[in-house]
């Protein structure tokens, strides 16, 4: 009988299923192909830890000097090496794994050089980050790209349920939008030019501007691709490129933008929950401290997200440095920006759970967000959640033409967006929207601190090796 | 009762649905938005053609002067104008359409300006490049733009559900790995220095080197992003910026890379014309010039993709100039890059259907391909489609650690990519992949001739203006 050939996460899935045909199946002998995790033997017998890739979870290989020619050589194999084998799969009710296979036979297919750095022991992600073509094979980086496929297929899902169509915006503009400061300029040739677009190009900081002409055609649209800084901050939370999502909706104003933003994180979290259990339970128990990730994120699910205005915002932390709580910055006046310690503050200390913050001074925020009828302040929302701060932001858009042309005037983006504004002229209606870090969500739902581990290649200053 | 509030997606949705309860629905008022895209009326009684983006296929509102207050109003609104209308589903068995909805109430929201350049009659392709923030609302781009989102899911869908993990290749690179020739730089400041990164930097060309470190952990993986050539070659096939589909397979040869290639190929177009059947109807009947768009597309997926090696190719080519066959390069030679006559002569008037060119001339292919053993061809594959030549490019990859060195240091690509170099030292296994264009996949699959068209907003030599 032709040994069934089959992954690792089938041979999981077959297994679990209690499928009478599926584990029928199993009885045969099984074909399989991966690396090996570690490697040892006694005189007699040898146990491989290996992995093929397809799930986060692996399986034993168990081999016997009786049962297979080539005993001595496998007992020598080295981590990293990558076999071919068929065995035996065998039930082991009294050890942890449920089963292992029983090896027949071993077939090397490239053995690993000496000097692998990847050896059976914990590393550093310091170092690991020095290894970006050979970290995806450590657990803790296993476990991250696992669910950022998790998490971005999430984000498709959730708008692609509700109708929202998928727009891919350009990564080559004209224009800094956002006013984002920091850009990369795109250039040709010897001499670095702009001759080739005939005018500045930059790296996109944002794909809004560019998807709101397909809400208007579309109703509801999503733009979810890469986006840019040439910002030197060496910080776990900045990186010069990463990934975004953003929506937007016709017909819509803050308060739909605030529903659909909530109903997107708890989806996204649920979603990771389901769809990646064991890589969760890792960083729960392992990342985290206090091994309360998944309680954390949980709880988040099942809490109404709240709401307050910048202006009580205000309020509360200026009740706060009376009562004599220690911000770095006390300073706090109508106006400023706030910084992570007071967001942590306000989402950790007073509302215990995620909360908006809407309604921001007008001068604290981007140029296309609605005015509201007092004149100060926007149709901003910022959502805060315990342990980091900021997690989204979104807006109504100013749908007035007059005064965002005013506004654009300004800020010196006309001619250059005309387009933008004309939106305004032709049949333009309420709209909303907001971005979310694709990266800064994987971390938050994983646990881990630094943005360079969460990325499959980071990029920041002086960081271009691989 | 309140009216219920709809989208014209879920109207045609719930109509079809044949369910009872939804149907009943439809009994209620209905408040539907949207925009106007025509409008024409007598002196009691004028029609609306309506949509509110959702679906491709709009409705029509009738208003009458008995009915509403603002006849005289809304029989003047101009096409663009963005409305909300509260109205009554009227079934209409003798018209064109299943149904239309006739008017209680309509409320201008944005009433378009005069000079809006999208009038209900016939524009060029041309003429609607040059308005590319309102060329969506156009039937030909809005059906595109949808079919693209369609054909992204479907490539999301086809990878997920065979376990492929999608993996984020970065945008800013230090190498041009293919070779692939004219590169964008990517630079700061005034002076357009290399300074932030430390070291050249270019925007991508391909995502596969990058991604293969991934199929060497997780076994099967893809990506799916943007790629840039600066190329100023103003064809209506080649952009500067557009997205590419690179999956990557361990232990896997070239019969396996056909066999995918095959099946999502295949995969992608039942997908479309499972999902967006209105679009490809409007594709058939009015963009393809014979209306033979559908039945070739279902001749693809029901017929069996040959084989040819690139020498039986030369061949056969040999022949037909014998045979008196007029191509523009008669000068056929083993060595010579297949040109797109060439390509269609084989699939159209030999094969008659979709074919693989394996095994080329080395020189032909890039530095990562499997040298034969030959030693003059390599483990190549193009995939030819009659009306296109060549739309897919795969191959498996040189696994031999001494092979691919040599071929690297020709090439002046080490140190740079020493890391690409060292993954055959630490457990590689054979691998092989292939590159999709993603925008000449929907150019294929609509039928349409010009790249230009089926990108949101695409960038080329002189062309950024959005």
């Amino acid at each position: 009988m032709e040994p069934l050939s089959i992954t690792i996460y089938d041979l999981y899935a077959f297994f679990y299923s209690k499928d009478e045909e599926l584990l029928k199946e199993l009885k045969k002998d099984l074909y399989l192909e991966g690396w090996i995790r570690g490697n040892r033997a006694s005189k007699e017998v040898g146990f491989i830890d290996f992995n093929d890739g397809t799930n986060f979870r692996g399986i034993q290989l168990v081999y016997d000097k009786k049962e297979i020619e080539n005993f001595n050589e496998v007992s020598k194999l080295k981590v990293g090496s990558s076999i071919r084998v068929v065995g035996k799969f065998t039930l082991t009710p009294d050890a942890k794994q449920p089963f292992e296979v029983h090896l027949k036979y071993l077939e090397v297919v490239n053995e690993c050089a000496e000097d692998y750095p990847l050896q059976k022991k914990y590393h550093t992600p310091e170092f690991l980050r020095e290894i970006a073509h050979l970290r995806p094979r450590a657990n803790l980086f296993n476990a991250l790209f696992r669910v950022r496929n998790t998490l971005t297929m999430a984000i498709h899902h959730f708008f692609q349920e509700r109708n929202f169509m998928y727009v891919h915006t350009p990564i080559i503009t004209g224009s800094d939008a956002e006013g984002a400061g920091e850009v990369f300029n795109v250039v040709t040739g010897e001499k670095r030019t702009n001759e080739f677009f005939g005018k500045d190009a930059i790296l996109t900081v944002s794909g809004q501007l560019h998807v709101e002409p397909f809400a208007m055609s579309f109703r509801d649209v999503y733009t979810f691709g890469p986006t840019f800084r040439a910002e030197n901050s060496n910080t776990p939370r900045h990186a010069s490129e990463f990934w975004m999502i953003e929506p937007e909706m016709a017909f819509a104003n803050l308060e739909d933008d605030m529903h659909l933003i909530e109903d997107c994180i708890k989806y996204c979290i649920e979603s990771v929950l389901e769809h990646s259990p064991l890589e969760m339970e890792f960083f729960n128990n392992i990342v985290d401290k206090s091994r309360t990730l998944i309680e954390r994120l949980t709880s988040i699910v099942e809490s109404e997200f709240k709401k307050m205005t910048y202006t009580e915002a205000i309020e509360v932390l200026i009740k706060a440095v009376k009562d004599g709580h220690e911000f770095e910055n006390k300073d706090i006046k109508w106006g400023m920006d706030l910084q992570t310690e007071h967001e942590r503050y306000i989402t950790e200390n007073i509302i215990k759970g995620p909360v908006f913050i809407i309604d921001y001074p007008k001068d604290l925020k981007a140029f296309y967000m609605y005015l509201n009828d007092d004149h100060k302040t926007v149709a901003a929302c910022d959502l805060l959640v315990p342990y980091v701060g900021e997690l989204v932001g979104g807006s109504q858009r100013e749908h007035r033409y007059d005064l965002l042309k005013q506004k654009m005037e300004q800020m010196h983006l006309l001619p250059e967006l005309k387009w933008y504004l004309d939106l305004r002229k032709y049949g333009f209606t309420p709209s909303a929207g907001f971005g979310i870090g694709f990266d800064r969500l994987l971390m938050y739902i994983t646990g881990v601190s630094n943005i360079r581990d969460v990325q499959p290649y980071p990029r920041s200053a002086n960081a271009l090796k691989y």
